[in-house]
């Protein structure tokens, strides 16, 4: 069973995978992407997966078969599952918890080379709808606090598997990261009575050489204290803390800019290995008139090392201005 | 000049290289260590760096001559250097800071295929005690409030030349990672009365199974929350929180623990990519009763993708356990 163990004195956590229990011989040959061979997310082979958990499919169709467009499956090497109800934090001078939770997949297409800034608009609106619905359906259950979705695309990005998907781990508990946001959020919002995320906008519109592309409800741009060249941020213009708050409306203008944005980054960088995630507000903040929910995407582009290791500091070549103005200016 | 520019929400910094300024088509052959050619940091070849800081040399012989077992020049490529001497914070919505600082690189010795568990003893201590000198002499300018020494080994952890060193990044700033853990720290001493790194070395050597090794002075473990497999700390026995107060009896046992800890790293991964980082107090808190410096080896076998970078939680798919076990008992 996976265990989520604290570190003492950061408050970090960590998930000991003990199911993959890796050698050291298992760390040969890490950094492959598999390609060619039997793809398992390839409509037709819908029995090399475990059971679909759900799936967006023509009437008439079963499940485990062909007529999806978008498919739900658990992760086979799962970080977190549920094969456990107890979840108790057990105190000494360390911490741990069972790692309850679930690992999904979301098979975003049924086609093999089909990368995200290639979808039909329709298709980019199921993707996020099978995003918002799956953090919908995961934070219900007990005892789910926080669901990470995220995309890696590119095999230095972390993806195992070539055929378009993203995935959904739901933790039992709120990650440092968002709480670090959370609080630092709160303590502007009690400072200057203003959401920071809502500032942010008002400033990069105003600045605007940070911005790469926007439309009615949503706006991307490189973000100030960008950590690597050519980050994104992309966040809906309007107040909203929690992405399972997405009504039709927004889902199209998502759609729509993750398209022109992934299709700017794509054709500025020769298509990038990077990771696409989404911070939302974890269980108990949805609410929050601080946090906003919004995208990040990281290109792959520089390696972390020791400089960024030891003090989370990190060092970027290219400041965001002349990252978002090329951008900007990339035709697509 | 680079600039400094902090995340408003998390408080984290970031760096901006903006003599970098790398543009799209400068992020193509990135993951390439520079072999062949000529090497700037063999012995003969010390008028291919920048003026040397200092060295460790033979009586009679000249800085950029060789004669010399160690020595620190300038980083040709400085994260932070000192063109500047204001280091004023601007506060609007956004925060920056002139990086004011120094980036300097220490050539650990003068032969290019020596890596760090081959040095005998003797020189060993010698890039230890460079270490310290160079902490003691940056801490003492200002603005300088924070050193990080680090060493990134092998393409993949960032090393761009082959030849043995390591790197020193003087900041004006106290880290976010270095203030969490000064933060996590002190409320453990609030709370309890004890050191919480002195406390981690008692119940380590209590439970005995992450052991890697030991002397009178040292210890060397694979910590309860490990981030990555393999994932190795070295702590002082005794309570000290500032690395510059490391004398010649500790140099030899520091030295003597990680020429095992890195010999059997070696053997097990078959020389795998590593960083090795330097935790220790920032400026002011030398004397700290909570904190204690530490090295940190992250051997680089997983790769950090959007799971991590969206929550800060590591998926480790070797317990620290496994990992000890296979150090403690490969044959060195």
């Amino acid at each position: 069973m996976p265990e989520l163990r604290q570190e003492p004195i950061t408050g970090n956590w960590v998930i000991i995978a003990t199911e993959r229990n890796k050698r050291p011989s298992d760390f040969q040959a890490r950094h492959e992407e598999r390609k060619g061979g039997v793809c398992p997310f390839c409509k037709g082979n819908e029995k090399l997966t475990p059971p679909e958990i759900t799936a967006y499919r023509e009437a008439g169709t079963h499940p485990d078969e062909p007529g999806w467009w978008i498919r739900v499956v658990p992760n086979k090497f799962a970080a977190l599952d549920n094969k456990s109800t107890d979840s108790e934090i057990s105190r000494n001078f360390y911490t741990s918890m069972n790692g309850n939770g679930a690992h999904e997949v979301i098979i975003e297409s049924p086609e093999h080379d089909q990368s995200i800034e290639q979808h039909d608009p329709v298709q980019m609106q199921e993707i996020f709808r099978a995003w918002r619905d799956r953090l919908r359906a995961l934070m219900a259950r007990t005892p789910i606090r926080y669901v990470q979705i995220f995309k890696n695309a590119g095999a230095i990005a972390g993806a195992s598997l070539e055929h378009p998907h993203s995935q959904v781990i739901a933790a039992p508990l709120i990650p440092t990261v968002i709480e670090n946001e959370l609080e630092g959020a709160r303590a502007f919002f009690v400072d200057r009575g203003l959401c920071p995320y809502c500032e942010m906008i008002a400033h990069e519109e105003a600045a605007g050489d940070r911005l790469i592309a926007g439309n009615q409800q949503f706006i991307a741009f490189c973000p100030y204290a960008s950590r690597f060249p050519f980050e994104i941020t992309i966040l809906p213009r309007r107040h909203q803390a929690d992405f399972s708050g997405l009504d039709d409306s927004m889902l199209q203008d998502l759609s729509a800019i993750v398209k022109v944005t992934m299709q700017k980054l794509t054709a500025s960088l020769s298509r990038p290995p990077y990771n696409l995630m989404l911070h939302t507000a974890p269980a108990g903040f949805t609410g929050a008139p601080y946090y906003h929910w919004r995208l990040e995407i990281l290109p792959r582009l520089t390696i972390v090392a020791g400089f960024e290791w030891g003090t989370g500091i990190y060092i970027n070549p290219t400041p965001p201005e002349t990252a978002a103005k090329y951008l900007r200016e990339t035709a697509i």
